[in-house]
């Protein structure tokens, strides 16, 4: 065997078919690719392009000896790979040919399969001996660019909230007493009021910028500081102001907006309560109205009807107080009272005790506490009266006619803070990222008998697949909710019920996704990642608890998937239940025919990555799920059974369709954010990173698609395989894709990612 | 519609078609006991028999009218479901037709379908009224039979541990300051040590029992205690007095054993440096023998060399070093020295460094610090010299001759604390789900408008889905490592190679369990569970580093899958690799032929429960995974590729085999227990926990199986709601089964437990 066998036409082309015949993956638009570059090359004769063909043919492929004698050829010329050239294999080739040939007229066909097959050094760097200039960046991505593209309108907002967390006050240092811990995260809190971060959302006449969206931009900042000043801050001006502003009226905006602005005056929120959490409607805290003295009454009747859980609850001099309105002995449904906690001297007033709820897993920086009410009296005027009020005649009215729906009116105002809470656990997430990838991209574990050096663990496939997915998760979630926030912001959009159904399913998702990946960095970090030096521990207990409150994950999906339920009832115009139940399955049925088996076995490169098989995937599913719930329920309820315990009956469903509805809308919005990107390289890259999150997600739920017969085994298969090699294809940006998320470098203080 | 219509014979059975025909899961096994029980009651006529057999088919089943009047039949006899009743639907349904009829005679076949469907009252107490009597406990289990079983032959020192447990130094209280808490727990350490504990698993001459089974035991039951007891007390007697006992000889036993055991002298395992954790045999510190003077030189020559996270480095005055021996200038390998550290007064002696880890996510009572050796010079007396020696003549000397299987002989040792990590985690699991369960079933949330009282957690479908199959996995991993333990503790078998494959891959999966349970158990009981007071949030930072310590669990499933394929090579008798490869795929393609249709969509109950098929499944998922792993790495070699690129390339391949394996292994040693169970109600409780066990775990496989071709989309939905329903049936015995762990009470503060 040697070299002589082949034309130096030809052997241009041996280290091209020696890598794409190396793996199984070869698919028909790759072979598609190659074909085309052969037909297209003019230096080639015909018995050449007849053997070049030749080799192309997935049912008869090169035999191991001929693959061996290719190897053979290569190691033999010595030439080494230089992974930082623009087109490495298109150079390596020609070096390959030129030790064999001289005056060769190198084709540009190579260069061709080289863009269009995408395939990139690391994907084929095991094959050949490498050259390394570790000056050189490997990525053409500026993480600059990224981060800008990621801050979208908010850029100044952002940079400017950045460069204050210069101040050493920000500076990471670990608190184990919760009392100092409570002191210094108070202390922030109102250095960013003094900076007027604290007011942001409110309107300018308080002190703000009316700026709502750019509030959850800073608040997601916030995380790369610290947990406990996050849902501090979150607690004091979001919760706290928020009631005031959204529930109360005129003279409480006046009165109290600006000083809570400034924390000058600090607050609470008390809805929750030891013996009611989730079931807000069930709390047993009441406000009884007294006409003769125009007063609420406000107490907590039993021995566990205290306020519970109550952020900000130690430092608080009032509170907004979630009670049972009674008026005239008739129960008006929850509505929300300002309660006057403590004097000057900050002492508990007459009839309120407050009590520390101790030590948590995390955000020990928050005071939280347990707040009990014995016959408190507050004035008429303390009623945050938007909804609800209570005319000159001691009688009680409100606009809202329907107890359900002022309730809910109510209880939409918490949806801004849904949002928020999602950012700050995407926040941490990012956070974690940043840290697992830089350190695998330093730390070096086990190697080659015959190498000098450890590879990194970054290399490892494994360790791409655990991590990359989870990178492309935070720029599609970062998306999503940029997008959630300005349609929650937008005026022009009186009814906010959808926007509460997609909230509540994003909620849930996102903060698993956060649990998830600070736990898988963790992991991926090993020991280092287990001191608190590093980060990644505090964020694991801070951001833990953010799959409960603001609504517990679990409720919040059942909310999702209802309001599903609803929005397709709209479709087809109101009606009973029963009847929408019939009419919606009708309907969905024909849109679910019977998946046309060529479909569900198409496994070419350029189907697999079309987002618009991605969306049909994931419609296809929510509308399925739909279904089939739909015609459970209508079942048990056409056997007599109460909705209630149908609802139940079909609970783990509700919470797979409230999953599916979720993952549907945000990757929706991250290809039609996507859309709008000017620089096609930029914009390549996103789509890259939507396709793995896309397929990544169908791939967590293969076994629903292939028990429904959407997808075919080799399909699924095929995904499988993809996921993990688009993971590789973004191993040489994952440095820039983590920077992007532009957390600055004064935050970043992990040893280990340094 | 009438009660006319039907005779008194015909009335027993409504309630009971009523309730198998308000669910969908109507399987032929089913349909087949209430068949039966119709033919063999002979106070039915042929007319009635007619009757009823038309009402079983499911090709025709009930119209949703004659339903719904079965149901107004039912409620306006007024009659309640008694759920504490041995016979509940029995019961119901004579008092039904007692309502109707006088003087009838009860046939026993209601009986006989009761028992045969294994329908419990809280499968269909949603369709009936119910009389509630909560002095009645509805499980006929106790917990402490339960108890004694999973106790087995070490129930002596269980009990006699656990009531040691109750002296006021084991009581529960928060430590912040981690100085402060590691003084606790040493004093733990050494009251446990007084009491003989430290000593229990070394020889009798040295103040033990010989007893390392029963000391996996109770080091479970620490963890009901505290994390960082648990260990800390590993480390000193586990680790360092292991290592002493296992690696060293009879010098050293005499030396240090006893005063080891008895926490005189503390000393550490230090193994791991900055820059290796995973990858022992890279370590750099070195041990370098010097003839002239007889002594080792111990050395850390770099920057990352130093032994890192080293448990026990502030307290102790004596290391276990593992450091390259060099000898005559030759590396001999990696092998132990002891090395004192301090003195008398507990100062650093010459040339070493120690510096505090500092704090950590969990484990804070645990003095993790870093060590730093700067040519230490100790005598040659130090080397644990079992596995490799230094002659009189200065040279070394090892019986085993091949360095790799020195190292890993060596190594082996470390397995006996693989499984007590896994214990630990388990019993960390153990614990969260026992409150988790506990506060369930008595917290409740939310209601049916007609009721008074909200339902309670527990009896969420969600929620019985959530934590039923964990708590069975638990049951089986008990079984399972105590069984490993007995394999590891057996000296009949030399051979100890397979006993740390299984090892490796239990590990990771029993601690990645013990970890998601935790989490899932956190969540299950909202903010409460989120409170250190509660006892979760603790065990979840303690926990999670079990994952990553005594092997990363990621590099254990690759070891462990690469002794799989070592295992079947064994089968077909040594031969070189390639032609192993060549005979293991001829061999294990026989054993894959294809898959009969009308297995993988048989649905019954009888299948579907049948240990065989669960073992069938499992056994074919290891075959297939091997065989497919087999022939890629043949593939890849063939083609010329080094084998340690090969099995990079198949790295997530190599880890889906690890657990599948571990999963199997798990299984089977739970069913080999059960037989020798002799009272048939808790062998047939603990089957059906083997059942759930197995049936979750194919369930979250579903997707490969699937792919496979191996589940038919019909069977894989029919596990799925398998799964389902065997939570709810094992809703009844749930606070027993949680009893049953036989966490003492002493033990088990959480306030939300009690």
């Amino acid at each position: 065997m040697t070299t002589k066998q082949y034309t130096a036409e030809i052997l241009q082309y041996i280290p091209v078919f020696y890598i794409i015949w190396s793996d199984d993956l070869l698919s028909a638009s790759e072979i598609n690719v190659v074909e085309k570059a052969i037909a297209n090359d003019d230096s080639l004769n015909s018995a050449d392009k007849k053997q070049l063909y030749k080799w192309l043919d997935v049912t008869n492929p090169p035999k191991d000896t001929l693959f061996k004698s290719w190897k053979q050829l290569i190691t033999k010329s010595g030439i080494k790979l230089v992974e930082h050239e623009t087109y490495p294999l298109t150079v390596l080739s020609q070096k390959i040919t030129a030790h064999y040939f001289k005056d060769i007229d190198f084709n540009e066909q190579i260069k061709h399969i080289e863009i269009n097959l995408g395939i990139q050094p690391n994907h084929y760097n095991h094959l050949f001996e490498v050259q390394i200039d570790v000056s050189k960046n490997l990525s053409q991505y500026d993480a600059t660019k990224i981060d800008r593209i990621l801050k979208g309108k908010h850029a100044e907002v952002i940079d400017q909230f950045r460069s204050v967390l210069k101040d050493p006050l920000f500076d990471w240092e670990i608190h184990r007493d919760k009392e100092t811990f409570r002191d210094h995260v108070l202390n922030q809190v109102q250095f960013l009021a003094d900076k007027g971060y604290g007011a942001m959302a409110y309107p300018k006449a308080y002190g703000g910028t009316d700026n709502m969206e750019g509030y959850a931009t800073i608040f997601e900042n916030m995380m790369y500081v610290d947990g406990s000043l996050t849902i501090k801050f979150g607690v004091q001006f979001g919760l706290f102001g928020g009631s005031i502003q959204k529930l109360g009226t005129k003279k409480h905006h006046d009165k109290y907006l600006t000083k809570t602005g400034e924390a000058e005056l600090l607050g609470c929120f008390a809805m929750t309560e030891t013996g009611h959490g989730s079931n807000v409607r069930g709390i047993k805290t009441t406000a009884t109205y007294d006409k003769a003295t125009e007063t609420f009454i406000i107490h907590t009747p039993g021995k566990n009807d205290n306020k519970e859980y109550i952020g900000n609850a130690l430092h608080s001099k009032m509170a907004s107080v979630f009670a049972q309105l009674i008026v005239d002995g008739k129960n008006e449904g929850v509505h929300a009272i300002l309660v006057p906690l403590r004097n000057e001297e900050h002492e508990l007033l007459p009839g309120i005790r407050i009590e520390d709820n101790g030590y948590k897993l995390g955000l020990n920086g928050v005071d939280n506490g347990k707040i009990w009410f014995n016959q408190v009296s507050v004035p008429k005027v303390n009623l945050l009266n938007k909804y609800g009020t209570i005319l000159a005649n001691g009688s009680y009215y409100s606009e809202i006619k329907n107890p359900n729906k002022r309730f809910f009116t109510m209880l939409g105002t918490l949806v801004g803070g849904r949002i928020c809470v999602a950012r700050a656990g995407l926040g941490g997430a990012k956070f974690a990222l940043t840290v697992a990838i830089k350190h695998a991209l330093k730390r070096r574990q086990f190697n080659d008998s015959v190498k000098v050096q450890e590879d990194l663990l970054m290399d490892y496939p494994s360790h791409q697949l655990r991590l990359t997915p989870l990178v492309a998760s935070a720029y599609v979630y970062h998306v999503t909710l940029d997008h959630m926030m300005a349609l929650y912001c937008d005026d022009s959009q009186e009814d906010k019920r959808q926007v509460e159904t997609q909230v509540a399913g994003l909620k849930s998702i996102i903060t698993w996704y956060a649990n998830d990946t600070i736990q898988e960095c963790r992991e991926a970090c090993g020991g280092k990642g287990y001191l608190l030096e590093n980060r990644i521990a505090d964020l694991k207990g801070d951001v833990d608890i953010f799959t409960t409150f603001e609504g517990d994950n679990n409720v919040l999906l059942q909310l999702a998937a209802k309001g599903v339920l609803s929005d397709f009832k709209a479709e087809f115009n109101s009606a009973g239940f029963s009847s929408v139940l019939k009419i919606l399955s009708s309907q969905l049925s024909d849109k679910l025919a019977t998946i046309n088996p060529l479909y569900t076995n198409k496994v070419d490169k350029d189907h697999l990555y079309n987002p618009k098989f991605h969306v049909h995937a994931f419609e296809h599913r929510t509308r399925r799920l739909t279904y089939t719930l739909a015609m459970r329920i209508r079942s048990y309820i056409k056997k007599g059974m109460p909705s209630y315990q149908a609802f139940l009956k079909v609970q783990t469903h509700l919470m797979k369709l409230g999953k599916a509805y979720s993952v549907e809308l945000a990757y929706k919005s991250f290809i039609a954010h996507n859309t709008h990107l000017e620089d096609p390289a930029y914009k390549a890259l996103f789509e890259k990173l939507g396709t793995l999150y896309a397929l990544n997600e169908i791939r967590n739920d293969a076994s629903w698609y292939l028990e429904q017969g959407y997808l075919g085994s080799n399909k699924s298969k095929a995904i499988r395989q993809r996921v993990e090699r688009l993971c590789t294809e973004l191993r040489p940006h994952l440095n820039e894709l983590v920077d992007g998320f532009g957390i600055p470098e004064h935050c970043l203080t992990a040893l280990i990612a340094n």
